[in-house]
């Protein structure tokens, strides 16, 4: 076992949205201090010991972020690669410049999990609108054309119901690269959160049942109403995945449940909203774990000791959050967002059900 | 069921020390900005929006504090009063003032809970070395001698064996007046941790069993190994000082287990130390619970889906912190002190031993 980076020493988290901010709470909890570098307002900063505000194309900022920190990681994955290189001139990244490369290209991500081995929805590359007949060939219709890049909760997407309306749904992407995906008919979907150490251990929690509403996670329910011989497929996807990135951190892989066993959804090289509920239903929460992985700490081991539903707090749902943290074993968490806007992500709570 | 402070209010919090530094992060959770005021090193401002570096006795720095918070709290009693006067003018202080004042003097404190029917170890008040001989009488010895201002583990205190050795202990005081105690013959310590919200309601926590090693907490454990009778009468107590002081905020009460039942060693009203198992036990901890009760939460009901072993890591027992971490179901937390010393708490970590 390595020594874990010494008490004191910084870990630097790009991006300040509610995820920095439980990051930076967790590297707290470990003895660290946390820097902030985020273009704009960031409720991660209010509870760390340092922030830089500067945009992520800003090279000196980020070289004097990097030299300020002994580790860096982010919030989420659509990072400049440009802003990439600075930072890891000057600090260790994790996870490292690969998985970032798999994940913020859909197309590319697609590709390296059928490479893996694994199922995915049936896809095909759209370059410009000619490509498309030929991509619709592969996934039939209905299917989803989706920019290859910078996606996140729905943006940046087009439902092509018929090849009638394959024109328009090109028009939206201005050109931009894109993918098109067909459609999988799932009973359910469910996520499992995983974390590889830097000693290159795993630890993987209980796959959650997530449900989306508009685009957007609204609860996570452990267990996950599926067979256990699902559940071990789950984590055995998650510990492939991490081991052909050799990767450090905290993961979250989408998943449906389909009839022909799990077909992955999609990949996220950090941690995840579905795993929220590791808050009140783990020793370790996922937040603690990627921590833990990226500063040499063992890995927590991921047991779940309670049954949780995790609720999201969108947008004016957030007015909700007194009526439900009234009620039993129920835990808050708020994000300190300034301004409340549909669909933007405020809080969520974490009802504990009763023991595992 | 009145509306909490908004989303974005501050949490002023006389202290920086680890326990401040666990109710910011409790703060940031629910929405809020913590603002910590502190004369020496400060780990809570670590992981807080704001900062006052300032003595206890700095009357433009209180007020300013005050003016720029919405509601003070304070993470540990032995503040002085002239610095409540000044924050009370200006800010919502919880718990209030007659709350301190009992538990900075151990006689007032002792009075109070015998006032209140309570049993306490024999005790006698100590002016001068000539009142010592009959406080003895009162008391028997072997006895305790302790200042009834500013103690904190196990510090101002000496332990008279035989009444011949009054005179000497006596001498450590200082002229400081005192306070004599018994002994009581327990076979366990326990502390139960409870809240009162604003709105007069209350939840308290399973108690759980301290083992203390020089003088200082070194673990508690849930459940505690009671019959559920004394469970219910520790709540029992609980309550009644919780009403009593027509409180708001976390309380802590520490009671010795004799075969006569339960007789109350002290109160400390604050989160406390042997609160810390809440963290992996509840879904709702007293840091949240305290910060819920003085913002106008509902509180959370404490119920307990896990059980804990608290451990504290004292002076270099932090370094054990790598091997603890390892271990099944542990979560860990250091305080990010600059500085190891010995006796000084450096982190805890919680064990979880299982499902409740």
């Amino acid at each position: 076992m390595t020594e874990p980076l010494p008490q004191g020493s910084t870990v630097g988290i790009l991006g300040g949205g509610q995820l920095g901010r439980m990051l930076a709470m967790a590297a707290a909890r470990l003895g660290y201090k946390a820097h902030i570098y985020e273009p704009g307002a960031a409720p991660a900063a209010d509870v760390a010991a340092a922030r830089t505000m500067a945009a992520y194309d800003n090279t000196d900022a980020l070289r004097a972020f990097a030299a300020s920190c002994d580790v860096v990681t982010f919030e989420f994955e659509n990072i400049p690669a440009s802003a990439l290189d600075h930072l890891a001139r000057d600090a260790a990244l994790y996870p490292d410049r690969r998985a970032l490369e798999v994940s913020q290209d859909r197309l590319a991500e697609k590709t390296f999990l059928t490479d893996l081995g694994l199922r995915t929805a049936p896809f095909a590359p759209v370059g410009t609108a000619a490509d498309l007949p030929d991509a619709l060939a592969v996934t039939g219709t209905p299917a989803i054309l989706k920019t290859r890049r910078f996606g996140y909760d729905g943006k940046g997407q087009a439902r092509i119901a018929t090849p009638d309306q394959a024109e328009e749904a090109v028009a939206i992407l201005n050109g931009a690269p894109a993918i098109v995906e067909g459609f999988v008919a799932f009973s359910r979907e469910i996520s499992v959160i995983a974390a590889r150490g830097l000693d290159g251990s795993i630890a993987a929690y209980d796959p959650g049942e997530n449900v989306h509403q508009d685009g957007i996670l609204a609860t996570t329910t452990v267990p996950a109403a599926i067979p256990s011989s699902l559940k071990t497929d789950a984590i055995l996807i998650a510990s492939r995945i991490l081991n052909a990135l050799e990767y450090t951190g905290v993961l979250g892989v989408e998943l449906f449940v389909t009839p022909q066993g799990l077909v992955v959804n999609e990949i996220a090289p950090r941690v995840h909203n579905s795993g929220h509920w590791t808050q009140a239903g783990c020793a370790v929460d996922q937040f603690e774990q990627h921590i833990r992985a990226i500063t040499g700490w063992p890995l927590g081991d991921g047991a779940r000791h309670a049954n949780v539903v995790m609720e999201n707090l969108i947008g004016d749902q957030i007015d909700e959050g007194l009526r439900l943290a009234a009620q039993p074993g129920t835990q808050i968490h708020l994000y300190g967002k300034a301004e409340t806007r549909p669909g933007r992500k405020m809080g969520h709570v974490n009802r504990v059900t009763g023991p595992a």
